[in-house]
């Protein structure tokens, strides 16, 4: 296939997510003015992305938004760039977001499923696939529109997973990458889907020339995913490339990383500082156990606390000496399976509250609505910090913490987080099903000596700093390079993958057959 | 290490399992006298072990077996071979079985947990683990009592994981061979267990020479799970073997397999002749779907019948001519979530002959007692054997229906079932999630033209026929020669590992690098 005229680097970018990084809307004087969007994706990529002057589509969420997508043009954002927006029916976008990519693959990918009874497939489960291939194909479509100066598309996340091959129809030559945030299903977990859309999803993200991941081990899952379920694929495992009709595409990994600087910027405004000073004052001389998460089954926000219960029960000199934050705003409240896990949690957290607490001391604050700048708040003055998801793609909130926190608070943190390869080494590593080695971890983390305190303090925040998103975006533009031999091999090798002590690299190198 | 003096073929073979082949009770007259067990792991392999004058140690089910496991002897059993018992107090078997084999492995090694809220390991998990570990050291002491004649120990299945460990601990030069007749959990879902207690999992089957299991996929999820979880452990994926202290170990594929002649006769006696013919005059001239299973969640007993409820709903043509009898004998009773699943299938049982049935239809008939005479009656008159698992190690009702069947039966087979591999080319595949996939089967098997049914009829005779118990003994026995360097290394090529249509084995072959 011919090759593009300019490397990567130089080239226009396009990227593609199903939530844009700003909606619009009309205000009082009838102009239509952006608002930051929020969550992990774009917390995660949005400030250099601009940066680097790309144009971002996205689906309509507002009526400003779908005021623009009617113009088929994209409209300039702070501080460089240009958004765009594609406008689905509402029917169809919910099939699209809640039917598949929420209550279908989000569930597999996080290996979510009671298996006994579900997922139950039925003829609505391909309407909705319907819904879902449709809006990928129209986001496809829409990216095709920006084709004029032979731009980089970068596709994110599991809403996307069909862009990368409807792309690939439209433009044969287009230089494509899809990233996905969340962790990716083994092969049991994601053989669960009917077999052609199963075979659909690894064939739309392998449309890409590059496929980028938060692990290694999200990485290997779609290699051998693909090895299972596609005969004409050919699968190097150990070199990390597919081989698919003329196609080389490569699979590999990128962890996301933080920008310090507009955390640390909001970590010092007023709003953040009075709720600190608040919040110190709310705890009086306590120690304090946080956590930030959405309300979300994923999270593992149950297993949190039982695992307080379980301290709290075990160690009654420290009652009334500790208070557990968490600030865990709700999430996809329309999904049934949402709305017990919110009952669940919030009756745990009264079960202990009612058990443990009085004479003015109530062990557990929840708060449910949405604030960021509590949470950055809290990320100052924690103890202690939770984090311990059943499977994460990677976590933001276990390198927020440490940047901006001045307690030289210890974190604990799942092994299950893509997060760990790079932090690990510094937490109280925890299995999130095991209730009892996370209460002791509760323990050990509010009870660790100073020094060992300012060491893992110190390590956490350097793990975290010694990446960064410009790295994340330039090393897919370098392998997008390599792939489609505009630079050589060689400098593909420059990199070195992330290590890892949970997920024992130095043995997946052997296995992989890496020096 | 100091290799034995003779070959595998020509030592002594001792078996382990957690039920025997046999159980003793006491008759009238106060004579001990056997009673045959019942169970797919004897009847896959009793028949072959005791052919070979086998040793076999279970844990003593009987007070006649506690009587036997008293006296520290093994006792004389029908055709050839002895019975020894372990005997385990009530309150410690309780934890080893249903505790940690039944209500945490089992579920782990077919990924039935519903992980947002289970597992969730408390101090009481310890304990049950504890009970665990012991009865697996029980059984190994067990076993190094009859060390006398250097013999072969082949160790059955996940209930005794870490015998080969203890065994070898007490005899580091014995020859141990441990087989899984259920899947083998992924590493996502094995590393749900608390860490040290996958470990000691995974380091207790490696103090076998030759671990086997029923698939590749099984074999392979244990290969990656040691790789990620052993620092120690030199993984060579590719060539199945793993490299530990100063050991090899093998980790191969042999596929269990069927007795033709046993199942045959049994099909030939009166009783089960008599019950033929009820059957035959009960249904009439109503084509027969059939299913034969234990009441148990890894079967997918409700998304069949929602499957049949999808069928009558789309076919009204076939209202009052077709009759579905599963037999289903009820299983585990004691554990809470089989006492849910089993209400839960008699109401959808229930629902659908409400819905549907009347006019002397029933569409459905259930029967929950033990049988294995009616099950055999059964095999030999279905029109369409359903057999559709979540996850099956192998499934031997795949194979024997087939042996018996006269109606040149169709074969529903889903393709997480081990003997898929095996059976696979013959049978209509179902993805055992997909309801409607499995509707359009039942259609499919019903109405196949009768030369395809023929065909497809003699093609599953065939594959079942092509494999007998005596190959699953003597290729184990041949790699314990090839791992402990009695045999060459050449002989172990001669078997060619078996394929699949499914797994797509061709492309395995690549990525391991075989030929």
């Amino acid at each position: 296939m011919p090759q593009p005229q300019a490397a990567a680097f130089e080239s226009p970018l396009v990227v593609a997510s199903n939530r844009g990084p700003v909606s619009f809307r009309r205000d009082g004087a009838g102009e239509l003015v952006a608002e930051r969007g929020s969550g992990g994706l774009v917390t995660a990529i949005a400030g250099v992305l601009f940066e680097s002057d790309a144009t971002w589509l996205a689906c309509a969420m507002t009526e400003g938004d779908r005021e623009i997508a009617a113009t088929g043009a994209t409209t300039e954002v702070e501080p460089a760039g240009h958004a765009g927006f594609v406008d689905v029916a509402p029917e169809r976008f919910a099939g699209y977001y809640n039917g598949i990519s929420n209550r279908v693959l989000w569930q597999l990918h996080h290996h979510l499923f009671d298996l006994s009874y579900l997922p139950s497939w039925d003829a609505e489960t391909r309407e909705i696939w319907n819904d879902y291939r449709e809006v990928n194909r129209m986001v496809a479509a829409s990216l095709d529109t920006h084709a004029d100066r032979d731009p980089v598309y970068l596709v994110q996340d599991y809403h996307l997973s069909l862009v990368p091959a409807f792309l690939r129809q439209l433009q044969p030559n287009a230089r494509i990458a899809h990233f996905t945030h969340t962790p990716f299903a083994g092969q049991s977990f994601l053989g669960v889907l009917p077999s052609p859309m199963r075979d659909e999803l690894l064939r739309g993200m392998l449309g890409a020339d590059v496929l980028g991941f938060q692990a290694e081990r999200w990485a290997e899952n779609f290699l051998l995913c693909a090895r299972d379920a596609l005969p004409d694929a050919h699968v190097d495992v150990r070199r990390r490339r597919i081989r698919i009709g003329d196609r080389t595409v490569f699979i590999r990994t990128y962890p996301v990383s933080l920008d310090p600087e507009p955390l640390r910027a909001t970590s010092r405004s007023r709003e953040v500082r009075d709720i600190r000073k608040e919040l110190l004052a709310w705890k009086e001389d306590a120690a304090l156990l946080v956590r930030v998460d959405r309300l979300e089954l994923s999270k593992n926000i149950v297993r949190g606390f039982q695992a307080f219960e379980t301290f709290l029960h075990d160690r009654p000199d420290w009652h009334g000496k500790v208070r557990f934050l968490a600030l865990l705003p709700r999430s996809r409240t329309e999904i049934p399976e949402y709305q017990i896990y919110a009952e669940r949690v919030r009756e745990l957290v009264d079960m202990i509250n009612a058990k443990f607490g009085g004479a003015g001391w109530q062990p557990i604050e929840m708060r449910t609505d949405e604030s960021y700048e509590r949470a950055v708040a809290a990320y100052g003055i924690y103890d202690t910090l939770l984090v311990n998801p059943i499977f994460d793609g990677m976590n933001l909130v276990a390198m927020e913490g440490p940047l901006v926190n001045r307690q030289q608070g210890s974190l604990i943190l799942s092994q299950n987080a893509g997060a760990f390869a790079r932090l690990g080494r510094h937490t109280l590593a925890v299995n999130p099903f095991d209730v009892v080695e996370t209460a002791e971890a509760i323990a050990a983390g509010l009870e660790m000596p100073r020094d060992e305190r300012v060491r893992r303090a110190r390590g956490l925040a350097r793990a975290v700093l010694a990446r960064n998103p410009v790295r994340w975006l330039t090393a897919q533009l370098r392998d997008l390079d390599v792939v489609r031999g505009i630079a050589s091999q060689r400098s593909e090798e420059l990199e070195e993958p992330e290590r890892s002590i949970d997920f024992n690299i130095g043995d997946l190198d052997e296995a992989l057959g890496r020096p």
